[in-house]
């Protein structure tokens, strides 16, 4: 197994963390992974926002809570409703750093390399920054966790961000408290099973 | 540097490919990379076609031309639109292996986790294992390109894709014959300088 593999199968999405806090070098680290991401046509259109404020975390969670209630309801059968509240779904709270992870839309206003088929590639470009971050944090022995269960309107609303950026969700980061029997969490829990 | 750093930073967008084949073993760990990257809700909705047939490879070119010409009308000047004729943004034909990277949307038939506040996030499980593989390709020494001007339905309906497989785009898979300096090759053409 090569050192990237390792990388690779240790990653985690992590909602489980320890109270160590996340030193500066180890973001700034991961940010510049997440620049040497692909960038379609070189439109350098991914944005990062770290969230370190209490009350913004408060905010978030609270947005989180509201949209796992809703969550809850779109589930199939009671039994799997069950099982689903029982999940810890995210860190926002208790992580020491939150990462907003966006893409800039206005780029497009002018005509940018690889975006015609689809304007989609922006997007895409910021999701590629965003698995080298995760990378590099594993790599730093640290985790990430992505919170995509938010009204995404009001999460742009609530950290105050203009109509052009598009976040691609909440990223909670720091020192992971478990590895979770180096599995993905949803399996070690029996929520179903990784194929392979 | 670590081991990653250097991955990472040389990871290239490919256009220009030797005529070395890309052996099973090959991409086969490129796949495996890609199967480890994060999976929303343990949904496992990735696809994977491999594409050799150079019937198909002449189809899906012409594809990429048809949306090529059309690109070249969105740009903004005329010194542009010379600049972008110039370029060349895609190895359909010759790389020696086509890659199809998709998505199933039928998993959001029944409920998935972490795709109620957005149903992209399937989408961006799928954007990770191709960043993933990416980077197994790079480590190799193999090399990757992303062609996403096309226009998606007729590529689709090309490789026969049904209705509920989505596409992120054609990717070209081999050895590169360059590294454009170590850089962008948008760079090193001097259309664009990457921020840093």
């Amino acid at each position: 197994m090569t050192p990237l593999d390792h990388i690779l199968q240790s990653r985690r999405d992590t909602r489980h963390f320890t109270n160590d806090m996340v030193p500066d070098f180890v973001i700034e680290k991961a940010l510049q992974a997440g620049h040497w991401a692909p960038s379609v046509g070189l439109t350098d259109a991914t944005r990062y926002f770290i969230i370190k404020n209490a009350d913004v975390k408060k905010a978030i969670k609270k947005l989180f809570l509201d949209y796992h209630a809703k969550a809850q309801d779109c589930t199939d059968t009671p039994e799997q409703k069950a099982a689903y509240k029982a999940l810890k779904l995210e860190a926002i709270e208790e992580a020491p750093l939150g990462l907003v992870i966006a893409y800039d839309r206005s780029v497009l206003n002018n005509f940018s390399i690889g975006t015609v088929g689809s304007n989609e590639a922006v997007k895409f470009s910021a999701v590629c920054a965003a698995q080298n971050i995760w990378l590099s944090l594993t790599e730093q022995g640290y985790g990430m966790g992505w919170v995509s269960i938010l009204n995404y309107d009001l999460f742009k609303k609530t950290i105050g961000l203009p109509a052009h950026i598009e976040p691609l969700g909440y990223f909670c980061i720091g020192k992971p408290a478990t590895n979770y029997d180096n599995q993905p969490m949803l399996q070690q829990l029996r929520w179903k099973q990784k194929s392979v």
